[in-house]
């Protein structure tokens, strides 16, 4: 446990075969209990549904994209208008990201600088510099429990050379934005870069902790590598991270990503991977993903997932979902959503249970021979 | 006050000044308190809300279509699942059209005929016939509490010819539905067609009286005509009608035509312009419409209607729904579509208590003097 500006992390049950540990994650907007899944807000919005729906599916965390913020409707209209969660109407723990994941994405659009990344806009082409400093203060003005440096996310592959050189860049605008902050009623994380290079990924995990964050997110991952290596970094920077801070795993992913980022002490994650695969049909369910357009479900009175009890599985037959599929209503995207969250924070409680119950090996096992191995839809 | 097949339709207060009354209409599926608004679920979904959020925001029944539903998921589907109430879990009184209206809007891909209408799929250009007796078969399937008779809906302008032979046209294919039907648990309405002429009205109507429906509906209206021309035509067909059945004005329209139809005797509207609007960023206030992505509202924190307790207007601001718009966000379009419905439910709220207290005139006055008479966006 260790107080610190704007959370406090409360550490509970160690698994006793694994990394795994669960805790409370406690901020000004309440508390968030670890190992937590925080969907995705890009645009100040969890794509299709309301804030109610996403606590009532047992969302107590979500995060926003400071890239689309900032372009639009801009830091300083959300300022004005008091804050991100005012705006936005989540009164609960909010993260928001640097910008610089979204900034990487846009390929040809960006470059790397030492002062910063200079990119153009994808909304109009216009041209933009964001610092390590910008990236804080663009923060401060939306107003989330937890912030994030400003990083440079290493393409895959990418040479040993390239990957230092950047992690080492990632470093300097870490320790400028620490500089920068001014709110000290937000958390400041770090994130650890280094390619898939376990001893770089060290290298910055230590140079990061002797900064100083509040927590350290690892970052990078996701971009094309195997489950293995993933995995491997995962674990390659989580034994060097202190213990009493919270450990954040960007981006990822699959049910089984999260499974085997807990398995690795890791206490925070995000990915679109249900939000959006709700919106082009594919729903998850503990025998696998089904594909609700398909013609099977066509006269399928059966909810989506015999063991959920999400609003979706409640009342809605899959003939219905695929129906509504096809009629391209926006009522389909919202109710897949709903399941699909539903379905993520049903796992993550499980996963919470069994590391508290010192069995998560028990669940893992669970886990593949129900789902199996091969049945996740894309790698992340 | 009369028994009839499927509902039972009891007459409440009038106003001593105008046509209008208001009832309850009760169905196996409950009770309808007029007059009042349909929400239109096309495709079998209320587009962007869901059953639980109709009900919140005032909505009693609901309409379908039965031309699209007949063509995707079809009709025997639904059967097989348990009908349109199980299908899309509305437990409450639902109506579905005949199909003719969508037919007559396919335009160059229908051909009338004395047996039915010939036509192709919108979706995949197969060949269908739609008799008089298959709407009323197909309607029995899709199992809706109130159902509609097939008629031709007259283009509007018309000759008188073609108005005269269009609307015993409809008269025959009324005549044929009547015989077809075969569940008892379900009310057939009449349409009552005859072009912008009163005395085909008239006739039209006192001919469908002598068949004997279980309620009339006015059709072939908001196809192009004036607003004056849209009132007559109502009002040479209520005065009619006989008083212990209920009268529904089939897809209008805009706050003003439900106050002037009320006023004539209406007891039933739909209309898809709340929600259509809502999709493309129009609101409804008590002071007029307003475009939500108009710049001057990029920092209004005020709610879209102050008078407006719906969700939408207690949780958030003109700037956020903007912003969702602007963004594309489908809560963006939920959050509108509940509003504009709430609008239109307070709209209809405030008839019936203002004919219960005979007070239809002042509200009819007052209505005019907010809104003003021109700031309807749309004719209907």
């Amino acid at each position: 446990m260790a107080d610190m500006a704007g959370i406090r992390f409360e550490l509970g049950a160690r698994d006793p075969h694994t990394a795994a540990r669960v805790g409370r994650l406690h901020t000004s907007h309440g508390t968030v209990t670890t190992p937590a899944f925080m969907p995705v807000g890009t645009q100040g919005t969890v794509k299709a549904v309301t804030p109610e729906e996403l606590v009532q599916v047992g969302a107590e965390i979500i995060l926003a994209n400071t890239y689309h913020l900032y372009l639009r409707p801009g830091a300083g209209v959300i300022e004005e208008l008091g804050g991100l969660h005012v705006f936005m109407h989540w009164d609960r723990p909010l993260l928001t990201d640097s910008g610089g994941f979204q900034v990487y994405s846009l390929g040809a659009l960006r470059r790397i600088e030492e002062d910063g990344v200079r990119f153009q806009s994808h909304l109009d082409g216009s041209r933009h510099l964001l610092t390590p400093e910008q990236a804080i203060e663009i923060q401060e003005r939306l107003g989330a429990d937890i912030i994030m440096s400003l990083d440079e996310c290493v393409p895959y592959p990418a040479t040993r050379e390239y990957a230092e050189r950047s992690m080492e860049l990632t470093l300097r605008w870490a320790g400028r934005g620490l500089r920068a902050r001014r709110r000290k009623d937000q958390a400041l994380f770090g994130i650890v870069q280094g390619g898939m290079y376990p001893e770089l990924r060290a290298r910055c995990a230590d140079a990061l902790v002797e900064l100083g964050f509040e927590g350290y997110a690892i970052g990078g991952l996701g971009v094309g590598e195997s489950k293995a290596l993933l995995d491997d970094m995962v674990e390659a920077t989580t034994t060097r991270l202190p213990e009493d801070a919270p450990r954040y795993l960007m981006g990822a992913g699959t049910p089984e990503d999260l499974v085997e980022g807990v398995a690795r002490g890791v206490d925070l994650f995000d990915c679109v991977m249900p939000t959006r695969h709700g919106r082009t049909g594919l729903l998850f369910t503990h025998e696998g993903e089904l594909h609700i357009k398909h013609a099977r479900y066509a006269r399928d009175p059966a909810p989506v997932d015999e063991q959920c009890g999400c609003e979706t599985c409640r009342h809605y037959s899959r003939a219905y979902l695929r129906h509504l599929f096809l009629a391209g209503e926006i009522l389909g995207a919202r109710l897949n959503t709903i399941h699909n969250l539903a379905y993520y924070f049903t796992v993550m409680r499980q996963l919470r249970e069994a590391v508290a119950a010192g069995r998560l090996a028990e669940l893992r096992r669970r886990f593949r021979a129900e789902r199996g191995e091969g049945k996740a839809p894309c790698s992340g």
